[in-house]
């Protein structure tokens, strides 16, 4: 099935490079670790650049379906919510060795300054990811669970970008230090009523 | 001069793999840049992986003397000493087209997964960076600048963590506002009295 092939080789690829980076990832690898025939790459992606491209909107449509579980669930405030997520990436994390990052914070900063075409898919995943945090603020604030002096979205790019450093740091540590950390400074200074 | 040599290869390589990332920068490309003719590289550095390492050594060593003739200014409070040394940053991202980051960030990001040799190093070296602004934070403190609740190592923590988000955000959208947005964030409401 075209559609199934397709999907394996983002999936692997998905893997691979969340780990390694873009430039240190071959497609050879990507094809054998979706057990796919080399020929057939072409078919479904013009260049490995063409690949990268689609795999930012493969990670973005997977965080967004994924995060709605816990993000939209109504019968708990939107903070919470919030605390919630971090919280289960902190767990997710610790399964993985606290190894990955965010795929989209990791290619921002290895293709950012690399590929305009990488750099604007980048920026409107990120933006994409922002408006999420920027919608549960606004309706946290609604409900006067934070201050309404706080402008919703630059607390919500903010929220992100941090969390994205605290990755970072979480990397080199091996441990759930920075996002825990993160997590204490967010919920206790920036978003505290 | 056997340590001008050297001194030429590190300061190449800094340049390049602060653009292009450790993995996608060959050695060729540095000594080519540095004007070292190929065999000398193994007269200074066992492999590449060893010159990695004594970059991330250099690339310390630089930020710490250079960042003394801000943050060590006694004539300014030590907040303001930070806010400075802050805005002095974007002011050279901007003149750098808003490209490149942090070197040390940029490499917990690419190597924290991949070297347990660069993870070690690469943890101290961020340690020592989060030193300079806990000391810079507990004199704040001492001074009744910022509150005597705040843990200042955990705050100067989540100071570069978050400083190192925005910069891979600044990579993604090629202008200063992710950069703003933190200073704003950690000097209101990280940082406030």
């Amino acid at each position: 099935m075209k559609a199934g092939t397709k999907n394996r080789i983002l999936e692997a690829g998905a893997e691979i490079i969340h780990l390694k980076g873009f430039n240190h990832t071959g497609i050879q690898e990507i094809l054998h670790a979706a057990e796919v025939p080399k020929g057939s790459f072409y078919n479904y992606f013009k260049s490995k650049d063409d690949f990268g491209l689609q795999l930012i909107d493969y990670f973005v449509e997977y965080y967004t379906q994924f995060s709605k579980g816990i993000l939209e669930d109504a019968a708990i405030p939107p903070l919470q919510r919030i605390r919630k997520f971090l919280e289960w990436f902190i767990e997710f994390f610790r399964s993985k060795d606290y190894a990955y990052g965010c795929p989209i914070g990791n290619l921002a900063q290895e293709m950012g300054d690399l590929s305009p075409a990488f750099r604007e898919k980048l920026k409107t995943a990120l933006d994409s990811i922002v408006d999420i945090y920027a919608r549960l603020l606004a309706e946290a604030q609604q409900g006067g669970e934070i201050s309404q002096n706080l402008d919703v979205r630059e607390a919500a790019y903010f929220l992100v970008s941090s969390w994205h450093g605290a990755l970072v740091h979480m990397k080199a540590v091996k441990g759930p230090g920075p996002l825990e950390n993160h997590i204490r400074f967010i919920f206790d200074h920036v978003l505290r009523g």
